[in-house]
């Protein structure tokens, strides 16, 4: 089995939870690759001084006059961040804009995005409290493929996580938080060991 | 705790699968209650074959004109047929057609049905190969309270089922079945032990 070390760039907008699972991962063996950059569009984002103590290079994006995409200067500014600092794996990590497909271009087939649902299921904004008030029985995770609609894209790995009669969003988003710090390493390590393939929608792993 | 006695009528289109766990978890003493009638829309229906093996009373039930639900005259002889076998549970295992407001108003809170799906992920008619032309990593099953909606009433109990890379829609149809066959004795365990409560459409399980 060929292992390829990903370079990884990470985008986010909050604490870097998901990003410290990689580096956790990487540290720990289980995962060959180097966080090269961390990129997030809010100013003051724990994510950033999460990047810092780790010694991982890392940048404030501003994305104006944008609120809720990656597009413009802003993505072309990313584009060359991304391509200066050697990254060939782009991780969406809690990154709360959607990106385009300037930059899915860029990096083909090397997006990884994950949602906090079992998608289809409640794509978008906070995805556990849609579940709870449809009241779902399994809530779950999902790391997929960018591609250019909402949380659409290709599924590599899903995590089903159960709802509980006296869950909260808070204790289910918790829950949820749990399977996503296992899920998105496991998929960067099946991308790093060449084990992914596609054909269609449908993602296989060898 | 308060067991009540169900008495369950079904409705049913197919191989009578999900009706043959429900009598045999009545058989096995894991479930309080009795399958009453069985009516099928369909005149050569495995389930009524099924159903005269158990010496269960059934019946065709002829829908014409319509194709897809139960309304008009069938509706309100399946009403009637249901009310004169004493029926006061109403179960739709693998009916193939929608059943409208003059069913559930006669039945209030009592008309249960069974998607092959984690809802409110690929409602509608063959939900695991939708599952599997989507690329989902986890399906399931969903036996769920019937509302003016398709597939969409508050959710009883779920159970996922795991999809294989070398799943075809057969394959994974066969897994989901044996998990619907749990689900639904399940379901109805629940309701005959009175322990099923709802706020909106979220339901909760004493």
């Amino acid at each position: 089995m060929a292992v390829s070390k990903l370079k990884i760039g990470v985008l986010g907008s909050g604490s870097g939870s998901n990003m410290q699972s990689i580096v956790d991962a990487i540290a720990a063996k289980m995962l060959c690759a180097e966080v090269k950059l961390v990129l997030s569009d809010v100013q003051d984002a724990k994510i950033l001084d999460r990047a810092k103590r780790h010694g991982i290079p890392c940048q404030w994006l501003d994305c104006a006059p944008f609120k809720t995409k990656l597009e413009g200067v802003a993505e072309e500014r990313c584009i060359q961040l991304l391509r200066d600092y050697g990254c060939d794996t782009i991780v969406l990590a809690g990154f709360m804009r959607i990106v385009k497909q300037e930059l899915l271009n860029a990096f083909p087939n090397r997006v990884l995005n994950i949602h906090p649902a079992l998608l289809p299921s409640f794509k978008g904004i906070a995805a556990w409290k849609q579940a709870l008030e449809y009241g779902v029985k399994w809530a779950g995770c999902t790391v997929h493929f960018v591609d250019a609609g909402t949380d659409s894209g290709p599924i590599i790995i899903q995590r089903p996580v159960p709802v509980l009669d006296d869950d909260t969003p808070e204790t289910l988003h918790a829950r949820i938080q749990v399977e996503e710090h296992k899920a998105f390493p496991e998929a960067l390590r099946l991308l790093s060991e060449g084990r992914i393939s596609f054909i269609g929608r449908r993602v296989y792993v060898k």
